[in-house]
């Protein structure tokens, strides 16, 4: 049984990347960046790296220090390199989908990892192919490259800009060239990426704690609509977009990004506390205790202890050992699932009002069972908090969330929730909260509010004969 | 590079057990249980079981999930089984030291498994070689089941009390033979056992936390001194020592068994957050945070920030995803090892006063390199405050510690840690303290006093030619 | 170590291909089919099936059995199927070179499976990257697929035809679409391909005995230049390229095939007998015994022992057991290598004339090891004879031979070779008696005769900064 | 499923060891003896080893070069070692009866290797159980080690030679300490064990090809009832065992051994080829061809055709990659198991009067799928001899066969089992055929006349209420 399945009721990132240049050991650097990294994706991980004469490719489904020995390590050369981990929505982790993707061309060899999700993909997919174009992944990366490779312009980077105006959504992306490092960002800045020195060389990541791993330095944000390029003679900067309102994805500080991450200057865990004081402002409720739902609730139980004076407890443990797979009893035991990963601390709850905070609800199925959890250790009332707003979309810009339909929040009101999932009460914070908990404007917050800054093109061809290739 | 050598620098326990009689499935609920017991040993597990008519025993080097599978599940048949879990100490983590041991002997068949250490160990395996037996492994347990074979006593449980009569030192253990299960607890009652039912049946644990996962109710905790025998007439009781002086592990309570866990009437997460707050009166500071080294500190930090008001924060971040090897970059990065498995949340520290709380100092490694990391953050001060007293002796009940040369507080006064460790201040909790923290007397406290309660045997004949079998 | 290196000293078939269209179990039957073709490649297994509406892929490096397991198999569905073995040149074996290659284009999917060599492959792909393909892999048969995907023509047997049309060299390929099987034979007819039927359906394969394990008939062979098309409505046939001079690979008959095959009505192991009788006759010598070296000389030492009179005994033993790798012991055992794969059975050689039989020398060095072997068991003399002439030339249609500096033969005399072997005397069979063993003209003979009937294209295009992609 | 429950009708040898002193590297040494020995145990491999301070031992399920790798034979230290490989039983293929065996006992480390079958192991079994023994396997060596440590002898071969005293059957043991090496020999000599030397050291194996492979020189024969000890002070012999007739089994000659071997001065290749021309005097017949079942039949048919001028063919292939389990198509496909181990050569076989040579029929199973296939490639008649007598009783000397209920010819006449594998005729060599190929006396010919040697020992007491222990 998958552990998304049955543990993790939760929307998942997509992916993450990072890279260097100029750095000894740069795909060792790379792994361990892609360590830090390994909370935006579970199912593959990948690195690129080159000696200034050819690229040298690993990919593999797995975690990172199980997909990397020492041996692969040692056969990726050179001193720049990307990487890439991915997390795969359900039944398809497929190998060939893994990145970096690698090419050869005719003007070289070129790898690219991407974080995001390209709406105009289909479109863009069926035109290549009608002009002789061949797909050997269902990643809507591969579009990337084919462009990059029929581009007319005479440099790397101008045939990457060249390829990349032609997309439409959201990438946060990381080449590689035998001579130089390219990290850009969509002009809406859906996703992350962060910019960073590292001795003489540079290096870009998803998340800033990468950088803290190798002990590089964090210098700023890769801007939205910025093309970063580091080659032997440093670091430039080009801007080849057409400029568009800043979209940064709102739900990186609820949920996704670590809480030791800053992001657009805004601090994670200092946001997280915020939204719980928040919610408490909003949704105030008189209890003995505020435990979180570990970890991701941490933060913001914490704020909503700060704001009303209740105790702050770990009335939750989460267990370190729970894998991918667990062999269940054929006997029914009650909400197993959740037990794998989460105990409750019987003594602190028994005969107590208990808030619990959780940073969202998707399909409800998890929260319905840990307040039963609590309930069957004698909690007398259990409110529910949550840091955010009711999720009610999908998302199109690289986040794997459910269809609408098995969004809980899409078609039942805050109350049919709280019966749902047998809690006296449930509060959501509000979307002007979730706003002012991160500071201000220029956020994407379509999960929330269905408010989409780019659509999804629906233009495409449809006279294929057969379904997209399975790779088994 | 092992994770305990370089990330984890603690006393570790060196078992947990686990069984049920009377369950369908009862393997299957027993490697649940084992999960559950998983942070008591991560080197091997093993379960046996029985159908009534034999023993079916499975046991190898690995986590419980890696170490069982479907096909070894089913094949342990029987609605009776026991479970181990084991930590082992450096290079010695060889199969043939997996338990549970299972042996056939002249009246049937028995399998144990153990949590403890016996003391007298070594005089009692060269009088039993010296009446000819031979010794497959070097684990003290073999010592028991040669005693059991060799015991006069008709009845099963008659030969196992016979056989632990002669024993001593720390032994929580659970036999099974194909028409009972068997739980005994030594006199002293060094490690913890607990008793529980599951519908018609009856369950053993370590620790209660076992229980809750597969929804069966704790009943009591098995007595020092006291034998419980399940068979298919029920449960029934016998204390076949003499009654010696109440001597719990008082570590347990400090960092050995989960937050979750009540042992011996007494909540660990509660002890521990008194710990805090006795730390805090017996070493106050002023300060800006109060931060616990995740995840054993956090309940002791709680109990500091309540007893002070200095605002709790979770200022370490602790990674889901450290398995036991990495690979390291050549070249140095500082403190590289602690920094894979915690990381700072900068904002939060900068320029920051910080009392930083932890359960226990071993060598002082591993709280060097996070004071280290905390200044690289900004803090401006850094306060160590330990919830336990200085740890200067070494267990021999059952716990793995490095010789007294290597325990720092064995040759150093707290100023002299302070400075190695490069805290601003560092307090102990007194051994007073600890005391009251968990609600007074018969707990052993050897580690901190060296108050020995059963003296290590010391009349071992030598006369052997060559060293014990070496496993590969 | 690697068994080819230091156990095997022959030139190399790089792959073997095979099909069905129009039977249960389509995959299942396909991976038998690949289990008779193991010999023909070592390194990877593939297979893409289809159930009409789509394609499905699996493939990996290993042997088919570890390849493939119950799961991958069952993923594989649908009623047509076609599989592919692949051997790699030395440190090329990566997984990205596995075969069936499988995309998709403006029409559809289809996949491909290839045996041989693409002589204008490199002048294709420049042609292709100029045009803007991006290339995933260092195969030539990417080069196919692209050239299919690019082709106006309006079927994918016209587009299939189209591609090949402009390819030179040697390829037995077998095609799948979601629709059809296609397996088409280059005009010169290199490599075999045969042609059976599985109940209502066709099966194609590079050699018949795929077809005798699943109980399907031989048919045909597939003939130079002809293009097998399988769909719902039956098999048939078309001939899409310009005719050219027979040119089946002789060598087949020396040593790649199967003896239980025939290719081109001749069999294999009738040729070899015959090439044994030849030999005999153009180099006479009086012996007490012919011996073969297993298992590839046998039939052609008892075609020298028939032709003789001298009795044929089995004086080489070859171990089952010879894996790909091996703990080699550090100091110096003689002759290591040789010995794990062969040993001698002293009492026959022990003071004999004794002559040996195998197929070929490529460098000498597993000969000489040989011949050393059978003299320390006490032979008299040791007579090398060779089924084939002197292999002097590298072979650019899908063998893996070494470079012509490698080949003992191309820089020495029979005598230089006898002396460097420590023979008594070296015969090898002339190249008029190889092609009366093999019934006349037609066949390609360039490994011995440097005769290249397709020329290697060298106007390749050197523009490219960097060394192609490499896979770690 | 399991290759031998499908594609190897024989009786099959339980074990083979190997061993030596005073070399360095000997762990390695060993294991390529193991090596040469694989034929005669596929399931678990083992090595002791020891630096003359203390023993150290892996052991492990799988093939040699599965079970052992760089790490684990750096681990095995020392310059004296022995090992072991292991066939096992259907669905016994325990790890915890892998051997060597190795124990601590009162006077140090013992390890042992034991190919063969101890007759009254029970017997001796229930003694030491109800002396207070205990037992960790079901293996009857175990017994052995049991027996040592009670020996009130002085010296470590004054103990083996006391336990050993004690046990019937067939036994060919080697032992090992820290300061000696121990090969044994039972007093009947059932199963082979030879003498070499190796540079200043001596090495013991059950065949000697194992020799070969490290350029060791053979010295003779261990004898029956001889015990070589080799130590620091080099090699002596004792003969601690009274008398008994010569017993070795035939049966090696006939199938376990391999050819290349000569065990007891008789070159099993010439033994074997004797029994085919003898099979060819007492059952003549006219045909065409002779053929063997590769690779155990090779000898005996070559000798066929030498006493009969009957050309000698291989008329079958066997594969070389056929290894443990197979993926099997659920729709029926006549005689599979067999196809993917033997394929025909068809053009050899059609209209062809065919004699087809195999060493042993057990159940019939294999050779009824063999003659069916042969008359599938239009074989006109097809002539089954056997190079030895019917096998009608099982083993009780160390080799695994069926219950006598299995073994076809143990109720069925030579016409009936025609019929049943579908031959034209089947004709046996004659008991008197076989020893006289084997040159004269002393023999245990018991599988073929139920003349047993040594009776199997009854009175075993039967109070124990649980079966044995299961490895799972």
């Amino acid at each position: 049984m998958n552990e998304d399945a049955f543990l993790d009721d939760h929307f998942h990132d997509q992916c993450g990347v990072c890279g260097g240049f100029g750095a000894e050991e740069a795909a060792n650097l790379t792994y361990l960046g892609l360590h830090s990294l390994q909370h935006r994706g579970q199912e593959a991980a990948g690195i690129a790296s080159s000696d200034s004469r050819q690229l040298f490719v690993h990919r593999a489904n797995g975690l990172v220090q199980d997909v990397f020995t020492n041996e692969v390590i040692a056969g990726l050369q050179g001193d720049r390199a990307i990487g890439h981990v991915r997390y795969s929505t359900a039944g398809g982790g497929h190998i060939k989908n893994a990145q970096p993707i690698a090419i050869d061309y005719q003007f070289g060899s070129i790898a690219v990892g991407h974080n995001g999700n390209i709406t105009n993909a289909d479109h863009l997919r069926a035109e290549l192919e009608a002009a002789g174009s061949i797909f050997q992944t269902t990643s809507d990366t591969e579009v990337v490259v084919h462009l990059i490779a029929r581009s007319k312009e005479k440099t790397t980077v101008g045939r990457i800009a060249d390829a990349l105006r032609r997309v439409e959504g959201a990438f946060s992306m990381v080449f590689l060239t035998p001579d130089e490092l390219v990290a850009v960002r969509d002009p809406w800045g859906f996703r992350p990426l962060c910019l960073g020195t590292f001795k003489d060389g540079f290096v870009v990541s998803s998340e800033p704690p990468a950088f803290d791993l190798i002990t590089a330095s964090y210098l700023r944000d890769v801007e939205p609509g910025e093309m970063v390029i580091v080659d032997r003679t440093g670091m430039r900067t080009e801007r080849p977009f057409e400029k568009k309102p800043s979209n940064m994805c709102i739900f990186e500080y609820v949920y996704f990004a670590r809480p030791d991450s800053t992001l657009g200057g805004v601090s994670v865990y200092e946001a997280r506390k915020e939204m719980g004081r928040l919610v408490a402002k909003e949704h105030p409720v008189d209890a003995d205790l505020v435990i979180p739902v570990p970890d991701s609730g941490v933060a913001a139980a914490l704020g909503y202890s700060n704001a009303t004076g209740i105790p702050f407890e770990l009335g939750l443990i989460r267990s370190h050992y729970v894998g991918r797979t667990f062999i269940e009893p054929s006997q029914s035991i009650r909400h197993f699932g959740v037990r794998l990963k989460l105990s409750p601390v019987r003594d602190l709850l028994a005969g107590k009002r208990v808030i619990v905070v959780d940073d969202s609800i998707v399909r409800g199925t998890t929260s319905r069972k840990i307040v039963k959890m609590l309930r069957d250790c004698g909690a007398k009332e259990v409110h529910l908090r949550i840091s955010s707003p009711p999720t009610r979309w999908p998302c199109f810009y690289g986040i794997d969330t459910p269809s609408r339909r098995e969004l809980i929040a899409s078609s039942h009101s805050t109350e049919e929730i709280a019966r749902y999932v047998t809690a006296d009460t449930v509060g959501y914070l509000s979307i002007e909260g979730l706003h002012q908990a991160v500071r201000g404007g220029g956020y994407c917050d379509a999960c929330f509010t269905g408010n989409y800054p780019v659509p999804l093109s629906t233009d495409v061809p449809a006279h294929k004969k057969s379904l997209p290739l399975v790779g088994v």
